[in-house]
């Protein structure tokens, strides 16, 4: 059960209004979500948090849409937070990436958990010259 | 200081010495990371290790080294590793990302840590329908 | 479904009897939660657990009450206990957090956990003056 | 080594210099945090965190400064992150809390990072009836 | 809801249906896991991830069995993956620890996760010379 | 640096003084280490710990020593506690484990590290039947 009573469309005035409206508008979608309806139990708050969302997420810099979300859906993994966990494997599928895509990114995720604590464990020192990661495809 | 004492590239033999032999040139550098210098302590784990790192990197997929690259930082950066955060900044450099690009990975994953805890904390409900994550750029 | 059997209350003697009703008497409740009842397979672990809790909780220091119980909320929320989580959700409110306060709880551990990903991703370097925190209200 | 080369004072321009006087102003101090300095790579994340922060930290809400500052820190021990257990730590003892008090916030933690992880491995089911948390003193 | 579909048996070829017979065997069981299901979606990444498991499972080394199964409770009890845990309480059981033995497991990780925020959060230094660790029964 | 000042042993007294002494009969050292001088600024709290301590690790249980001791070090690893990783490094050597076993024990968090995360990040289903883990040498 959710701990505190989240504000409702219909009882929401003033900036929560204002900021509801916007949310829907630029997501594209025909109701406020779970998360914006709790942060709007501190209107300060939401409006705040929105406007960082949208400053990192909506502005063009050198990561795509899909990247970024790529990013949010491994943060969330790694936090254990059910909540994001899902709301990004969706966001992932919208921007294209499909089954296979979706476990590659838990592949990859899998093999640098294993070796972060490794290396932690183990108390492995830093090399003297850089090495650039572990290989790729060259694409 | 570390915890176990590594296996030298001078002390390497058998399939020790010829994995570091595959690293060096699979990854085009002139010496072995410390990290499989110390896997290699336990021979059969160093070999089963290098493998799954390659089929999971060097396989061509539905993801670009770069982005793979972002997954391992974002990933190091979780669990805290300075070890492999450093190997990973350089990887995402090669590949192309500046340091406006390393401070948007960074932003992102700033973004979602927080939303992550937020909703944890207040056990926020997942909603009934998908909204596909807080929005994008269309790029 | 829980990994070990729990001892019941009907079923305690000695040593668990004894904690057992201390716990019910010390914390005003008229059963033992499911926590002790698993601990009380180990009688010197629930023993030196309840002795250390109370050590911590019921001594008075610095803290009051409802600052001890964000802390532990904050922790729950960070480890992802939902058992912690909901105990100390209804402990908070016990002690005068309501909603809007419970909210802010999350709030001030959104910014920090954003915050403190930012900086361990970026690595970034201690300043070399002290700058106590990002501000308050004077309150 | 930071990851990123920071946009220093003298070099800063526009709203990153704005935000700059602001962040010296509200907070104090004659310089610019190195966290600050990283994010200003990316001048709209930078303008939309210090207003995050802002509205968090420096509205009159349910929480007095020194809570919010036990928050951070317990978030930043959490995480492990140094630079902002190091600016936390200072804060805190701004706020009054003495060498005394900071063992007292070090001591709650580790008693529910305890129990948190007992619950979770040994999969603790949820009592029925709520508990309101390990006691306290009345105060 | 499971994010990806599974590769069910009937329905697997080539490798990955050498690799669900291998597991099948290996295992003593009449059905592959939903994990191994998941990632055959990647049939390279299901063979070397199963080549890497058996490398470091089935080899004899310095760990027996159950410490080994001991090891893995732990680490899924940190990561809180519900998946993890309830599969390795059901091994640790199998190699013959009670429920006695499981709250032990849980009652040693409820010191150490405690002693280590302790730590952290007080940024406690180093000791000169080695203490080797809190005491034992000498057996 | 250290957080707080600690309690040196010339200048405690009373019952810091007492537990002072017992720790160093008890670990058969002779100096007190900084966490219980750190600790001891709280002395309800410094007894408290000792003593659950004691009744955890001192215990003739299920466990032996070496056990417990790989436990400490894998919790300590996973929460990136560099001053536990030190100690139960050590302790774990005095207890008969050396530079291999100390490997195999970080090549089981590697491998376990990982599969946790692909499980959580991809929210893999419970098997309705037990399967008791990823095998082993029959030893």
């Amino acid at each position: 059960m959710a701990s505190v009573e989240m504000i409702e469309e219909e009882a929401a005035t003033g900036r929560v209004k204002e900021v509801y409206e916007d949310i829907k508008e630029s997501l594209g979608i025909d109701f406020v979500p779970n998360m914006y309806k709790t942060m709007a139990r501190n209107p300060a708050y939401l409006e705040a948090s929105w406007n960082k969302i949208r400053a990192v997420m909506n502005q063009t810099g050198k990561l795509d849409d899909l990247t970024k979300a790529i990013i949010a859906l491994t943060v969330s993994t790694m936090n254990g937070c059910a909540y994001c966990i899902n709301v990004y494997t969706d966001a992932v599928g919208k921007y294209g990436l499909d089954d296979d895509g979706l476990t590659e990114v838990a592949a990859v995720s899998d093999v640098f958990n294993g070796l972060n604590k490794f290396n932690t464990g183990l108390d492995v020192e830093m090399d003297e010259k850089p090495w650039y990661g572990c290989g790729g495809t060259g694409g």
